[in-house]
Parts: C-alpha cells; sequence; structure tokens
C-alpha cells in the first residue's frame, strides 16, 4: 500500500496548492498594497518587503552568524546586526506561578535556512523540573508600523496617506505557529521565550539550554536559568487586577471567513479569547446595539441584541447572540463582569429590523426624547428582566464612553426608571458627580483619582481604572513604543492605587494585521494587540507582565502591612513612585522597571 | 365672532398654500417629466398638457357649447368636439341589482367655469324611485398613454424611452372626487353616469334628468332612463364569476405616503379593494416572499410572510403582516381564496433577515436543490399549520405563474410533502398533465381548454380561467384600447365557460398613475386598471359590466336549460360564438357587445 499512499499524498498537495493558486486572491493591505499572498493567513505567511535596506558597512563587521541573548525590552531591527547581545547564562527571576521572557536572537551575513530555537526543560539540582509544555517560543516577527504624530503629540487622527508617515517593519507579532523560518543575508531575528513557572514548583535554580539551529545544524547554545522564589503569584482568573481589553469577535469572523456566530466562530474566537483570559481579563465586551463607535475599526460592532419592530408597532428583543458570546466567555472562565455597549454611541442612531417593510431601519434619537426614553426604557426592562433569568445581573453593567455629563445624567435616569439595580460603567472624563453612580469608572491616564476615593470604592466593590488611548505619545501601546511602556501600565496602576488597565482594543483588526498595522486613523497597533492565527505579541506579552506586577505589588503591600513591616512598604512606594507619565522622556519606562522588578523580587 | 372667523379662515388657507409651495416639491411622471404640482396628488390635480392642439377648422364648425349623450364605447378625444350626440332620451336596459352606465358630453368652443353635471333621482309612473345613492357621476379625466409596439403585436417589452411611441391624452380614469371643472376653450369633457339598480326593485321604467351646467347656469338637460327588467341579478359577492386582479398594497403605501402594515395604510387601502369587492373580486394576492416577480413593477411586492434565520440556523416565519392584509381583505367581503406567491419567483432568490448579521441577506437555490427543499418545506409546514389556526387553510393556494413542467412538478412533490392537502394555483401554460393537480389554473386567452375538462373541474370544485397579459393587441384593457375590449372578457369567459379572467395588476401604479399611464415597459396602462383616489376608470367599469354580463349569462343558461327551452338557448350561444378574438379586427368588441346586451336583455 505504501507507494500508493505516497502518490496520493503527493496529488493532494498538488491539487490544494493549484486549488489555492486558482481560487484565492491576493491580499491587499489597509492601504491598498497588494500582500504577494492570498488574503488573511492564518499559518504561513510573508512579511511585507522591508521598506529600509540593510548599510554593509554595519554588517561587513558582522564576521558569521551572531547568537545571543538580546533584551525584551529592544524590538530588534530586521535590517540590523542585533547590538550587545550575550552568551552567557541569562537568569530570570520568577515567583511560582509568574510567566517570565527572554529573547534569543540570531543576525546573519548570509542566508539560512530552517532556522529553529529549541528550548528543553529546565531542571534543579534537587531534581525539580519545568517541562517544555511550561515553556512557550515564539518567533518575532516584522510587522508594518508607522509612527506618532508629526508634532510628537500622540497618535490620533486621521492618516489617509500613509506616505506622510514614516514606514518600518517593526518586531511585534510572536509567530508560535511557524515552526522553523528561512533568514535572508543581513537580517535579524529574534525568539520570544516564555516560561511559566507551575504553581506548585520548589523555590530554586531552574537551568537548561536554548539551541539556535538552521538546517545546516547548530548555530549556536545559549544557556537558561530560572531562579524561582519562594513567593506565590495566582493563576490569572484569581487575580484582582481588572484589565478590560475590548474584543472584537466580528474581526475574527471575517478574518476567518466564517459566519459570525456560528459554531465555527466559537471555534475560532476560542483561541483569541484564551490569550485575554491568561492575561488576566475581567470584562466581557458586549454590543447592545448597532455600531456603538460607528463603524469606528474595520470590522464594526454589530448588535448582539436583536432589535426588532413588530409590524403592530411593539418593540422585541432577542438576546440569543449575547448569551452564546456570553456563554463562550464565562466557559473560559472571563466571567467576572460584561459591559455593555452602548446606551449613548457615538452617532446616536439605532439599527432595528423592521418587520413591516420587511428591512433594516435605523431610528435617530437622543436622551431625554420621547423616542429615545420610550424605546431604550423597553429595552432595558426586557434586558434586566432576561439578565435576571440568566443569573447574569448582578455581572452585567450599562456602559458610556465619553460623553457630556448632561446626556449622561439622563441616560442614568432612563436606566434607574427601567431597573435601579443596574450597574454602569463609564470610561471618560472624572466627573466628581458621577463617581457614586458608576460601578466601574475608568479615567484617561492624565486624570487623577483621589486615592482615598479609589480605596472607599473598592471597598464598595466598585472597580476604578484608568486607560490609554490615542492620545499619549507615550507610554502607549502603538506597535512602535518600546515594550517596556506596556509593562508600565500595571505599575502606574499599582502606584496610583487604581484596580486595573482599560484600553479599547484587543483585537479590533486592520485588513491585515499580521502583516501591516497601519490604519486610516491613528497611530499604527492603536486597533489591536494580538494577532491572527492566536499569536500574541511584544505588547501584549509585557501588557501581561505588568498585570503580574501590579498583583505581586498588591501581595506585598498586604503582607508588608500585615506584618508591619514598614521599611519594606516605604521601598516598595518609592520604587512605585517613578511610574509618573512625566517623566517617561528622560527616563524610558524600561528603565524603571528594572528597578522596581528588583524590589518586587527581593528574596 | 363671524368677522374674527373669517380672517382666521383666510389666513389658514394661505397658511396652508404657502406651506405646500414651500415644502410639497414638485412631482414627475416615470419619464422624469415635471407635473407642475406636488407629488402624488389624490383630491384635485391637474392633468399634463395635451400633446395635440385643437383642429381650428374642426371647432370652427361648432357654434355654440355642445352638451349630449354619448357612447361608453368611446373615449372623447379631449381637442375634439364630440360627434354623433344626441339629446334625447337615452333609455338603458337593466336587471335588478345590475350596474348600467352612460356618458354624457360636454364640447366646448369657449372657456367655461364650474361645469357640472347633476343627475336626480329616477322616477317610475307607479311611484318607484332609484334614488340619488343608486346614481354615480364623475368627469371622465384624461391621462397620458402610448399604443401598441409598432408592429401592431401586443406591448410587450421595455420601453426606456417614451418618445418613439406616439404620447396622447386619453380618457380613461372618473373622477367622482372632482365636483366641478374649468374647461378650456376647444376642449370636449365626458361624464360617466351609473346607475345601480336596487335588487328589491319593480320592474317597469324609470325616468329622470341629468343637468348640465357651468358657473352661469344651465348649458344643457339630458333625459336618462333606466328600464328595469323583471330579472335579478345577485349582489358581486354572490357572483360565481371568478375575478381575479392582483392587489399591489405596497403602491398604495406609497402613493399615500405612508407606512406599510400601518392603521394609517389599512383605512387608505379600504376604497380601492371595495372597488376591487364591488367588481366581483374573488382573490386576495398574498405574496409570501420578497419579490415575488423580481420587482418588475414600481412598487415591488415585499414579503407578507417575515422570513428569520435565527442565529442557532432555524427558521422562523412570521404571518403578522398576512393575517393583517387577508383579515382586512375578508373583512371586506374578498373572502373566497388567498393566491400565495410564490414559490418559484421569477428570481429564484430568497430574502430573509438574518439575526448572526443583523442584516437582510438572500439565499438563491432552485426547486429540488438541497437548501430549497429544506426551507421551503420548513416554509410550508409552518404555513400550513398557521393556516389552519386561522380557518383559512381550504382557502388558501400555493400559487405559481409561468414556470417550465419540470420545476413545477418538483415545486409539487415539496408542497405534497408539507401537507398533502394544500391547494395550488398556476397562471401560466396549459400542461394536460397538471390539471389535476391545480386547484385554480389560469391559462393565456390563446389556450382552450376543452370544455368537458372544465366542467370536470367546476365538478370537482376546481376553478379554470384564462387571462390577458402585455402579450395581446386586442382584446386588451390598455389605457388606449377600446373600452368595450374589457367588457369583452366577461363574455368570452362566457363563451368558453371558463369561471373568470384574470389579470395580473388591479393597482401597480406608476410613479404618477393619474397623470400618465405609461411606463418603461409593456404598453401603457399595462400595470393598473383603478386610480389612486379610490377612482374608477372606463376599463374598470366595463370589466365590471363583463362579470355582469357572465353572470347574466350564466343565469339565463340555468333557467333555459331548467326549462327545456332549447331555443332560447340556442340564440344565447350564437351571439356567444361572435366573441371569438380573431374576429376583433374586422368585428369591434363593442359591436358584439351590443348584440349580445341585447340577447341577455331580452323581455
Amino acid at each position: 500500500m505504501k507507494p500508493l499512499f505516497r502518490l496520493c499524498t503527493a496529488l493532494a498537495v498538488l491539487l490544494s496548492t493549484f486549488h489555492l493558486s486558482a481560487v484565492a486572491q491576493e491580499g491587499v493591505t489597509h492601504s491598498g498594497r497588494p500582500t504577494g499572498q492570498p488574503p488573511y493567513p492564518l499559518t504561513d505567511y510573508r512579511e511585507l518587503p522591508n521598506p529600509v535596506t540593510p548599510d554593509p558597512a554595519l554588517w561587513h563587521e558582522v564576521g558569521g552568524v551572531r547568537v545571543g541573548w538580546g533584551s525584551t525590552d529592544v524590538r530588534y531591527a530586521k535590517e540590523r546586526p542585533a547590538e550587545g547581545l550575550s552568551q552567557k547564562t541569562l537568569t530570570l527571576t520568577a515567583w511560582r506561578g509568574e510567566r517570565v521572557s527572554a529573547q534569543a536572537v540570531v543576525s546573519t551575513p548570509r542566508d539560512l535556512r530552517g532556522v529553529r530555537f529549541r528550548v528543553g526543560e529546565l531542571t534543579s539540582p534537587k531534581g525539580g523540573r519545568i517541562t517544555a509544555d511550561h515553556i512557550f517560543t515564539g518567533f518575532v516577527r516584522y510587522v508594518m508600523t508607522d509612527e506618532l504624530n508629526k508634532d510628537g503629540r500622540g497618535g490620533c487622527g486621521y492618516r489617509p496617506d500613509n506616505s506622510l508617515f514614516d514606514s518600518t517593519l517593526v518586531a511585534d507579532p510572536i509567530d508560535h505557529l511557524t515552526l522553523s523560518l528561512a533568514m535572508d543575508a543581513q537580517t535579524s531575528q529574534a525568539c520570544w521565550i516564555r516560561v511559566w513557572v507551575p504553581s506548585g514548583m520548589a523555590a530554586g535554580r531552574y537551568t537548561g539550554t536554548v539551541r539556535v539551529e538552521d538546517a545546516d545544524g547548530l548555530l549556536g547554545e545559549l544557556p537558561l536559568a530560572v531562579e524561582v522564589l519562594d513567593r506565590e503569584l495566582p493563576q490569572p482568573r484569581d487575580w484582582k487586577f481588572h484589565l478590560d481589553l475590548w474584543q472584537n469577535p466580528y474581526a475574527v469572523a471575517r478574518y476567518h471567513r466564517v459566519e459570525p456566530w456560528s459554531e465555527e466562530h466559537i471555534a475560532a474566537l476560542r483561541p483569541y479569547m484564551e490569550l485575554y483570559r491568561d492575561a488576566g481579563g475581567k470584562s466581557v465586551t458586549a454590543s447592545i446595539m448597532h455600531k456603538p463607535w460607528n463603524g469606528q475599526t474595520h470590522d464594526y460592532f454589530e448588535s448582539m441584541v436583536t432589535w426588532v419592530k413588530r409590524v403592530d408597532g411593539t418593540w422585541y428583543f432577542d438576546y440569543a447572540i449575547f448569551d452564546k458570546w456570553v456563554e463562550m466567555m464565562f466557559s473560559l472562565g472571563i466571567d467576572k463582569q460584561i459591559n455593555c455597549y452602548s446606551m449613548v454611541p457615538w452617532k446616536l442612531t439605532y439599527r432595528y429590523f423592521d418587520q413591516a417593510t420587511n428591512s433594516m431601519r435605523d431610528f435617530s434619537s437622543a436622551p431625554g426624547e420621547e423616542l429615545y426614553d420610550k424605546v431604550w426604557g423597553e429595552m432595558l426592562t426586557s434586558f434586566a428582566e432576561h439578565l435576571k433569568q440568566k443569573g447574569w445581573f448582578e455581572k452585567t453593567l450599562i456602559s458610556m464612553d465619553e460623553r457630556p455629563e448632561e446626556v449622561m445624567q439622563r441616560t442614568l435616569h432612563i436606566i434607574r426608571k427601567a431597573d435601579p439595580g443596574f450597574k454602569i460603567s463609564l470610561a471618560g472624563v472624572l466627573h466628581e458627580s458621577l463617581a457614586d453612580e458608576l460601578d466601574d469608572y475608568c479615567v484617561s491616564l492624565n486624570m487623577k483619582f483621589k486615592k482615598e476615593e479609589i480605596e472607599k470604592r473598592r471597598a464598595e466593590g466598585r472597580v476604578t481604572t484608568f486607560y490609554t488611548s490615542c492620545t499619549e505619545p507615550r507610554p502607549n501601546t502603538f506597535t512602535f513604543c518600546p515594550p517596556a511602556e506596556c509593562e508600565w501600565m500595571g505599575w502606574y496602576a499599582a502606584r496610583e492605587r487604581l484596580d486595573g488597565y482599560l484600553r479599547w482594543a484587543l483585537n479590533s483588526w486592520v485588513l491585515e494585521p499580521l502583516l501591516d498595522s497601519r490604519f486610516h486613523t491613528w497611530a499604527a497597533g492603536d486597533t489591536y494587540l494580538i494577532y491572527p492565527g492566536g499569536r500574541t505579541s511584544v505588547r501584549f506579552e509585557r501588557l501581561m507582565e505588568g498585570a503580574q506586577a501590579w498583583e505581586k505589588v498588591r501581595i506585598l503591600r498586604e503582607e508588608y502591612t500585615r506584618k508591619g513591616n514598614k521599611s519594606a512598604l516605604k521601598r516598595l512606594e518609592k520604587v512605585l513612585s517613578a511610574f509618573d507619565e512625566t517623566t517617561l522622556v528622560e527616563r524610558s519606562a524600561a528603565e524603571v522597571i528594572r528597578v522596581a522588578r528588583r524590589e518586587v523580587n527581593r528574596r
């Protein structure tokens, strides 16, 4: 049978290749540039050509293939030889249950085929083992990015013409699906290595080796050590850090070419939502009306609540999609709360299925107007009833973002009228008059809650967080930002005693997010942190590490307070005080984090 | 109070005029020609300018204002003096319960203001009275028409450029809403007078006078007599003539500017459907899917059944609109049957509300394909259940029109599978193999059922009818056709022993149906028989008279057969034998009808 089997396989490969080239159109990036490959790659893909040519002078100095440990603070440029690599043992310090990461880098003056990084298990002298299934590796691939606005003041605004911005490849997506990679001469390639120390681990030093190979054999060996401290970080779902990254299931449906809310869609969503869960994601983003943000993302948010105006003029609301989404998220363990957008969308227009005309229709009305108050009143009454039936009422928040205070007061009135028990959230400006009304209040980085107010809210079971958006030049999470700025968010929240961090886009992908992170508004990468194929990123990993830092600070504060260890508390607060966004021009996030990490990792 | 009241009225008129001119845009006809008035007039309106100029020579002979009886067979030209008018007593012969009609005409060489026709009650020497509420009058207004195709072979085909056809004003809409009319010099104007003889009336001669006046006084008096025979015509709802004129409620919603299926829409529909009922209309036209005829009319038929694909993939069908429509029609007495279009629409595409994507979607599938058979199977099963709940199952027909036999056989299979009891109708080609399957079978004029086959079907409770469409040059019901051809349909059905007549369009109005009956396909008037404002027409009145003729023939045949009066039967069949469409070039419909009327109106 064997020859026949082989022949069939070869034929199948041939046919599938033919099929692919015959039917698949070529993809294009958001700006209309052909990608040279079928659209929406999930597994193998080719990066866009590098707009920057390698400098021969720099590569002239590089004798052979360079292999070594780099820094997770650095995005190694594709066209440059990596500087400052070390071949010495890299020692990472971790709590039990913590994830720690490293970057190993290859810079090659010549073409390489089949480059791969192999990490074996880490062992301790006492026979302890961190097995390979706790060690994650992925190539740090290159994606097209741009830069801040020309005046250096953030990344907001319309960018219809990408050529006005400096476009470069930047190391961000972490590709765990590609097992080996060909490297062109005069390029660098990093590998992200993350060790998730098991909870039950004995403290001590665990050592192992990273083997860097190409098709012809070994390129280098890098010794790795993880120093496990006798401290325990809880599992992400038990973290108290409140991470709220808005999920866009519609982008996943489009990229995976599946029908929204089909079983295929649910299956495609899971890996992305697991990334969010493992980073400590707490909120489920639910769109309860059509286009809450007026379709500002490439894939707009459709309503998860079905709005129907019956021919007799009555309204009917169906929650089948909402339920499917929430149940899927809850089943993954993302079950703290559901944030529902939005009663006050950016465009006060509401789409519904109109039975009489058998068509989709919109009505426009503002809070305080009769039509608005009537329809939303009915919707909220029906919604409250449904949520109570599902046992979700206590976890659900009617969510608003960035609206004038007067509008919000009117909206609150309607919500309270429909059900006084509804919880409410706001991501927007700090209005002291609203603080007692909002169960989840998120203000931008530059607005400062009083610490006593935050503590009071926490004691009442209310959540207080901050967000960054396109506004901040630094810290931020654009694809070109220094990776440490993502981690900085958690440290800053710890310093301010805030409960957590919010960013408006976990995965509101652009057209070809693996290839080009630029969009027609905002600086590149503003709209997503994770990549197709369930790929994480340098940004997302460091953001998660910030969440870990916040948890560690919380645990240490509790312990020091409990034990009355005032000097330790003082030391801790001192390093935290460096997390002040106004100093980020002079002192890099990486620098202040290095100091702070040392403090929370004291034995 | 009086002066104040007057002032207010004047102001109100001023304001309403201002309001009208300020907000109302000018209407345009289907071909984009401005109508010189607000769109969609319901009460007063101005006809389009006459493309034909009066011939001064003809008018020179007309001394003063000419007033007299005309013929209901003639469409009097607006720009010509009416010929052959009579001032003598016009005697109409009627059965009890019958409607009989006349035209009085004014031709004026000079401008006239406030022209009106007043008909008093008709009285008999024995003191019997036909009171004024049984006498209907209306101006026969002028509407733009075109003509047959240039080769004289019917009126089918696309007519994007109206200028290729001779466009003239033609007398057709009967305007009972305008009480008096100004007439320009050198124009003619007819008035339609219809007497509906009450059922209980004593036989005998009833006489009265039609006074023709203008603002300055009497223009003429015309003596009118109705000779009531001692025979009874039943009320229209008891007629056995099966009249099926497809109703388009969507055209009424658009013209009246009301939301489809609102109470305002239902109220607007009633007068039109009463016209249909009073002409003996038997079938309710129901569209059970989106665009059964691929939107061929100016106002396409939307689905009266709401098709919903739920997010879990199951189908849901809602009948609220269907029920509202059927209940309204049944409440008017149009309750013999419901014809449901269409499982095999002209474009095999089906629109539904897709919950998953919150949008309207279409699927395309043909009978015999898995998707088609599955979805229609579910729809029909649900529909049958609903119809049985409503007690309508026995009256409902799944209706098809003009499809290949093989497709219909496949479709029948699906219907039978969903519910073997479903009744089925077809308007299309005569397939002998289908005759036993079809409860309502309508074939085009040129196809001839065997008389025995029709009798057999009738004995089984099945209906057999014929239709005309754009195909026939004569007889037909275009706005330019000789009025008698509309009546001819009933006589022909009587001759062929058919149960009735079908035309595909009662009121699929063009953009401005009162002004311009031309459309971008087919000869003018093909798409409607009645006019906005609940206005009847010369065509519609004569069509109704054909239905009366059919009923009268049916009654006489029954009586003669019962009484064994063979010579009378022979005489009757002899006059009926003249209703052969192939002779209509030589002998006008008016001529053969004149003879036939005499026969059925023998004392």
